[in-house]
């Protein structure tokens, strides 16, 4: 089985998928394809060879069947691997944990769009001009709140349905950008993000990240260089 | 179980798990709601009051406990109604599928926001200028004839993956933006289309759509009255 990943430093989507198979300690072999957004890159031709559409994560099974977007590979993982709670046991928890990644995956696009995960960086002194600047940055914070806190009431923590699941995967990116970005949170939400962020399978991506020391200008709206 | 929707001329996103439900004979209890997008409407007090976070659908189950987001919805009513092929049985095909599903859910922007769902309008004059002013809406529509061609390649068809399943249940919005923006397509991609819009399931919720005879203005970017 491989996933084919972009850059570590600020790829969120594979983030994803890539720290939920390390959390669970399911065998995967990494491909890491540089972003490169100019068609006919390196990284189209790689992902149309495969069958892919064009943009990572991509989930490459052993028969060379290629799954595409985070949240198919996640039910796919899910349905694979029975053996790992990759989405709760609980009926109810399960189905709220997928409410809450597909609330993810189809909205936040003002956090997704302002604050591109860029895990190197320290821009926490751009926070009060960006929230000021973008009053949607605010109330995707306030939901972003919201939604934690519903979702630790009814699981008990620590991680947001109780043991680490997909949820908690599919925040990860999110807490990297409160924390590169410097972005206010409520004592409960920053206590959870340090419980997601100590994490070893978001600590080894974070090293990971860390050591790319690549730079990207496209998802780069803020620094000039590194 | 209470599935909540929103207007049926113009809420593509409440139509997947209503057109899904009822092609597989599920029984459920509809409850429609009014769009009305100011803050404090009965439409934002009902869908706080069931627990859910202010947009349609959303599934309500027997204990009152409500799942919202349509992939979290189907994915719910795949687990509980086993019985029902809601994904391809086949597991190849169930994870292509969901990639596809996914695929539409947080993509496809100019294509969702050019031309907005309205089942009862005919807007085909626009065509020609939405598509002139708007080259993403054309690499979107190129991007879906290429998604459905390979599905339908892979499974022989009639539908998207063989028998109907959750994935067409994506599209039948989709089909009901070519078909109102008289967008222009393939040869095959109408004969899908035509297929998905004749289904059963599909034809109910036009028929009952073209009964609304209401007037939304935020939904309304191109009319001035019904
Ligand atoms: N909905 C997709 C989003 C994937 C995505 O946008 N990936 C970005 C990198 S994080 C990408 O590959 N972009 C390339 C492009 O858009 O051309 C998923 O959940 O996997
Ligand atoms: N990702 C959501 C999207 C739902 C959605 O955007 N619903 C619209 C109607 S089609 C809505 O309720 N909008 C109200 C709002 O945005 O305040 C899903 O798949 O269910």
């Amino acid at each position: 089985m491989k996933l084919y990943i972009g850059n570590k430093n600020y790829s969120s989507w594979s983030m994803r998928p890539w720290v939920l198979l390390k959390a669970f300690n399911i065998a995967f072999e990494e491909v890491r394809l540089r972003f490169d957004f100019t068609p006919g890159s390196d990284f189209y031709k790689t992902l149309d060879a495969i069958g892919a559409t064009g943009k990572v994560p991509v989930l490459v099974d052993d028969t060379g069947f290629a799954v595409w977007d985070t949240l198919a590979i996640v039910e796919t993982l899910a349905e694979r691997f029975p053996s790992h709670a990759i989405w709760p046991r609980d009926p109810q928890l399960r189905a709220r944990a997928r409410s809450v990644c597909a609330e993810m995956h189809s909205g936040f696009s003002a956090l997704r769009n302002t604050c591109p995960m860029n895990i190197e960086a320290d821009l926490s002194g751009l926070s009060a001009e960006l929230l000021a600047k973008e009053p949607a940055l605010g109330r995707d914070l306030q939901r972003l709140q919201t939604l934690w806190a519903d979702a630790l009431a009814i699981s008990g923590g620590p991680f947001l349905f109780g043991q680490f699941s997909a949820a908690d995967a599919f925040f990860a990116p999110v807490v990297m950008r409160l924390h590169g970005y410097g972005l206010p949170v409520t004592a409960q939400a920053s206590a959870y993000a340090r419980t997601l962020q100590t994490h070893p399978a978001v600590a080894a991506w974070v090293n990971e990240a860390l050591a790319e020391q690549d730079f990207i200008e496209l998802d780069e709206p803020y620094r000039k260089s590194r």
